[in-house]
């Protein structure tokens, strides 16, 4: 066919086979962990050539049974993988051979890899997302907790990582809680469209053989069925959103770590890490570092750099299966098992972690109850505006003075406005100034515990 | 409170003003697309504050009138910006204080840039969404009535860019169809996270004068509020997810580009594109290039480019708001315009594209039947595995005499499997082989009506 | 040609011409910017053209009096832009033709608009990132003064965030000086590669006319030709590569940005930052906020974007020219600009920086000078790893009983080691310690004046 | 020092140790494949500590034989890991100790792991680096060799997939090789700057005992040491100018295997990989795909992921040592792994690659002249411009008539142009065309063979 022969230009020699090649091509290393779900999804194609009258009931017994004494040897470590087994799908069905003999090769009528693969990925997925939304909400319910039994400390709130108004503790846990409960919403979709069968689509045209796939559907028990046998042998959509689910998600978890980094410093001490989440220096004795801290701060970047590459290699691809898809198990599997241990990770920090109350109370200052000074104002009914700017001035005067703002006498106060009298002596105690933030989402112990049953009420809800 | 003097350490001359910095920090340039759903917002605001007991009925009114004077300048074209306006929101309300005076300096009260500008960003892409949403489901629709149209045309089906299996012309253009489907399904419910009200979470704590946030909700029409106050001021989330929508979404359009500008090249032959979607070259006379199609693709990169960046972004950010989070918008806005000028296009692509229905007709060759010729014996009886290999036999042997698949004598065949009989030639019948793929999902007329009937039965359920 | 008529597949109508594929295709609305590039890759050309015949001296003379015209126009805001000038070629062509008659139209002999623009691209870029460089170095010449002047300045050295060893101020600013002048010698080899002249490489297959490259090359100062014209006209690397040089000086200065704000904090009080880089809360009126700071980091995420955006782009396309290649301008621009502000803003920053000495001088404590006693027994013959292991024990009992390192008697410090005598005291000298780190590199003052010493011959260097 | 009793809050039981989190933080999984630089690192290190006074001679040798040893073991597969050994440090220092006694305790005398890693890192860069340039300069010798020995070829050049101008098949690989030139210039590049040593940075402050970095430079053979300490030990400029050198280098390789799957299609037919880099379809028996070019063409995927996700990493640090930086060597090792296989592939697919010379000649048709044509009347005096129109109004005769461009009339021709004589017919030769392309860079025999020089010529010199 060639008009040409296999005259080499130079490059090492390549005879039939390189093996470079064979290794750079081969995915058994990681596919093999889909053995399970091969299984499970060549015995529902099997079920379904018997009901479409390709293979006698004999056959469909002899191949399941055959199928079950290979996921027996996959289960009891007593697989034996031949060097020529590329994938898990050719390794699975050569065992079958060896075990039932011709009736194996029946398995395959009407199947392709192709929609073979791209099963076995979603029945994984969906057992493995099922996994990480339990661990997900086991760390928001940890969250929420202890949101629960701590609601009566406060510490500065921050904006710009300047101090900013005094805030409850809890409400702190729950800003972060609250982010991931949209990460729990979220991987529900996912799993959603994950549940959805594309076995029977072939390589690309679809089966021509009568087999019914809604009773594979029904086997299998996936949601719904692919309605476009090109599209749903090479669509890596449902990849593509798991890997984003997850760099989203562990942005979340970025934030909070970067948060709890910063309140573990000597400077802010308002938190510590349990020895079981902090390491030692090799050089300096006095050292505890927040390295499982720094490591969930780091594994976000890692995630994402998964569903960037994934994205960057289906972007290149024209239309329908091309062997570039192979790359998506990887970053799935990498994923995943990163997921799963950053999650209970986070779970352990936060159900383990110290906190320094009196570390925290000494961090609020009267400064960061100015805002409540121009309220005060306010609601002697000076227009916002001039309050925030009389506030200033007060700001102002005591850093001026080199006291404290609620050091200003009220003659002091009063040169600023005449609406200051004796009453602003309740603005300079905290408890009563975040008890003012009564508003749904706000910092009120109300508004608090509101936060608390909103959030439980959604992990119900998740999980049913 | 500095303990040196402002002493300048090299560099150019520094005054208490930077003007580099100021334009480093202003927001006007763009944020004045916000200028709408800002005067929107804080009409919605005014009214909390009224029931609050914060404003008179009279100072609401004044409020009101004049944040619609603000609008209509906007809207006219007359509204001048000042040098300091530094954003949207500082704009708006000066003007307002111009038009109404004082009063005006109520309008704030409680509120935060921080609730503010979120609010705002949500209002707008609220708005946004939906009309991508239309133009994503009318291309949907103009691909589906093509797709039902044109259902009679067969050509090459290709995996790997090699030519596999006769389809459908339809089947084609629904394997594209499809998958936006999910676009525009994961749409709805990034609207349904976009539309969610964080007013009434001030800067950090809440807000502490009484304001109904239910109430707002309602007066700005959103679906449900924030939980939390922190969270609600610094979660982007929403624009995270609109971001990679589009990247999904755009990775759509151009694997369906990428497509059609393979099948436009001469050596394809399928499709042609109209005059409008194509361009002529400054060199060479003879070339019409398919400049519509490659924009698609390119712009596929620079939306994931935004969505990378604001990830980036977001991912070394603390909890609760920092400056950072202002990069926000410009992602929104350039995205948006992007997916509504490739959507419009695309349409316009797809609607004015004409098929060389020869060309498709040519493009079929008796090899692309090989797996039909194996299912022929499957039918008979043959375990597929060996039909499989006795179906690469007949392709070789026809290869090794030069002749078409088709052309191998009954006699030839038969020296491959005795089970080949004179029905094989029903086998080189394209039309028959289509027929074939009858399972839901693939490539028969069947299944093709059926899938334009479910296509159009989910635009009909996501358009209410 | 078509097979089918121009029949509407639904979608909005759609003539010879649609006008959202126009607004779509032109990019003018940004390449523009290349006016004064584009005239003088133009001048080059022509004469490029007389040498090799193409243009009589006096065609030549009068084309180049245009285009000098054309030029003027653009400089003094007079250049009028047609609705058919879709790009800044067109552009400057159709005036030239305007102003010189059909003479013009002997310009683009031999040209394609392929390698019109990318040299456009290089000369732009190639005055832009003389710039960018000298801004950078402006940067670093004010850090390194800054270090000079303040060398005697003490504070924390942190790793993991946590308190580690006292190190000089001076040494902290020169870590980020020295990690910028990597970027200023990686910004150096990036414009050797934009440094190369494409002209002459017309659409794909080079120049058929006798133009000498070489002659191009000296009329626009370029270091070298591109070597083969299917590659010129196509690869952009040097976007690439400039977009990642941004993404990468950008990572530094992002680092550089979180430092300061962390040490801007109340909880750490080392610096302040002038008021020309702070910004003030519509909220809270005792608050600056470090917004120049915030901004940098930010821009850091949008910097990558541009290059992963580009990126994948490239990384979809065939060989040669795709109109997908237009995106390329849009991110150099975009990104020039960023990083011109960036470093202006930085430079700002730094020179009107002011710092807390008593903050920093308080900042230490004697628990950071636990490694340098274990170097004490250390130095006593004891082996390392047991005198850290001593030191480590110190610190406990220090802990224990509640009071400094520095506290614990020789008596209790001999129940450690018998090692530790009187000359211990010296230890807990702050000066003393950073002066052992004499190694070059470290913090002593003499590795310091060695490291100003080398950056700034570095910076003497790379400005030849 | 807790304010709060261990109480969990939640969660799973974490007792002084979580396993899960012990493995989340253990590198040796990985950094295992530093043993051997790991063991070269620190023989330097005893050498500079046996100069600085604080190991004896005899206690020097003993270090370096004991480290031989640990070298031994890891070479002959007999190391035994112990599960304490978190990361190949701790392993190589422990059995040390065991095999040596506390004399291995001195070891690590003013070392801390953030220097010792660093410079192990970039010891194994530096000979990684190596390899793959070898690789690189293979493959594009390769590249060379071929272009050169089938000079002669001529087939259709495209630019938006569009047949565009005849060019030599050595134009064509040659457009690739020079790509690959830069990346293999630019891996230089970051050699010199990974070839830089940070060893005696210490943690962060430098080293205090003396150690003479420019003695432990000289001993591991780099080119420089690094300039401040803080910098030295926290700074992956090195790691991310791999990976993007990495993920451009995959672009160029993307688009090459982009350009020849198409040649490899059925329509194109111009190529045909050899049977070691093709593979077979489990459902179509005529079929044999490109697998080896998809998969470098989706290799650059996930090597850009690697690098995005570094990049996202790092950009959220602070300065000095964080343990997210850990992440930066799994990254390199896969991203080496990967160019290794993906370099031997690629230059395996150029060697046995065949290529069919009738495919290529009939893919060249005489509207690919169009543009010559319009030369030939720029030669009899014509403007460009009107050239163009006369060679378009000619291609757009031929198409009304139907008949090639080159059967149109010379009197045909002259109704569009009087200057149309009868040498007009040399336009029509394909080899006259290309051979007038002789400006350096261009397609003719000469520009060709001048590529061959220039490309040659620098890899001599980059070899050097």
């Amino acid at each position: 066919m060639a008009s040409e022969s296999g005259k080499l230009w130079g490059g090492r020699f390549v005879g039939a086979v390189d093996p470079i090649m064979e290794k750079f091509n081969s995915s058994i290393a990681y596919d093999r962990h889909l053995w399970e779900v091969d299984v499970q999804g060549s015995k529902a194609y099997s079920r379904g050539l018997e009901k479409a009258g390709l293979l006698t009931k004999a056959e469909m017994d002899q191949i399941l049974h055959g199928l079950d004494k290979v996921a027996e040897e996959w289960a009891q470590g007593t697989f034996k993988l031949n060097p020529n087994d590329e994938d898990i799908h050719t390794a699975n069905e050569r065992r079958l051979k060896e075990l039932i003999g011709e009736t194996a090769g029946k398995l395959h009528t009407g199947r392709s890899r192709n929609d073979q693969v791209v099963t076995d990925l979603r029945l994984w997925m969906r057992q493995n997302c099922s996994k990480l939304s339990a661990l997900l909400r086991e760390l928001i319910r940890t969250m929420v907790d202890r949101a629960e039994a701590e609601r009566d400390v406060l510490f500065p709130g921050y904006t710009h990582l300047q101090r900013a108004q005094p805030i409850r503790w809890s409400h702190w846990i729950l800003s972060h809680a609250v982010a991931l409960t949209r990460d729990s919403e979220r991987l529900l979709e996912v799993q959603k469209r994950v549940n959805v069968l594309p076995l029977g689509s072939g390589a690309i045209a679809g089966n021509p053989l009568g087999v019914d796939r809604e009773l594979l559907r029904e086997e299998l028990n996936f949601g719904a069925i692919t309605l476009n046998s090109m599209d749903a042998t090479s669509e890596r959509d449902f990849v593509a959103e798991f890997l984003f689910w997850a760099s989203l998600c562990m942005t979340h978890l970025s934030r909070m770590a970067e948060d709890l980094i910063l309140y573990g410093t000597k400077e802010f001490s308002f938190v510590q890490l349990s020895d079981a989440y902090s390491t030692g220096s090799s050089l300096m004795p006095q050292k505890k570092n927040p390295d499982s801290l720094e490591l969930i701060r780091s594994k976000a970047g890692r995630v994402f750099g998964r569903c960037a590459g994934l994205l960057m290699t289906l972007k290149g691809l024209p239309s329908t299966y091309n062997k570039d898809l192979q790359e998506d198990k990887e970053a799935v599997f990498e994923v995943s098992d990163t997921m799963s241990a950053v999650l209970q990770v986070a779970t352990g920090v936060i159900s383990t972690l110290q906190i320094h109350r009196d570390n925290m109370a000494r961090g609020l200052s009267p400064d960061m109850l100015a805002t409540d000074l121009a309220y005060y104002l306010v609601r002697k009914g000076m227009p916002f505006r001039q309050a925030h700017e009389a506030s200033g001035k007060a700001v102002f005067m005591a850093e001026t003075k080199g006291v404290p703002l609620n050091q200003l006498s009220l003659k002091e106060l009063q040169t600023i406005s005449p609406l200051f009298s004796g009453d602003v002596s309740h603005v300079w105690d905290y408890g009563h100034s975040v008890e003012q933030y009564a508003a749904l989402g706000g910092t009120a112990s109300s508004s608090v515990d509101w936060q608390i049953g909103q959030v439980r009420a959604l992990l119900r809800a998740q999980q049913a």
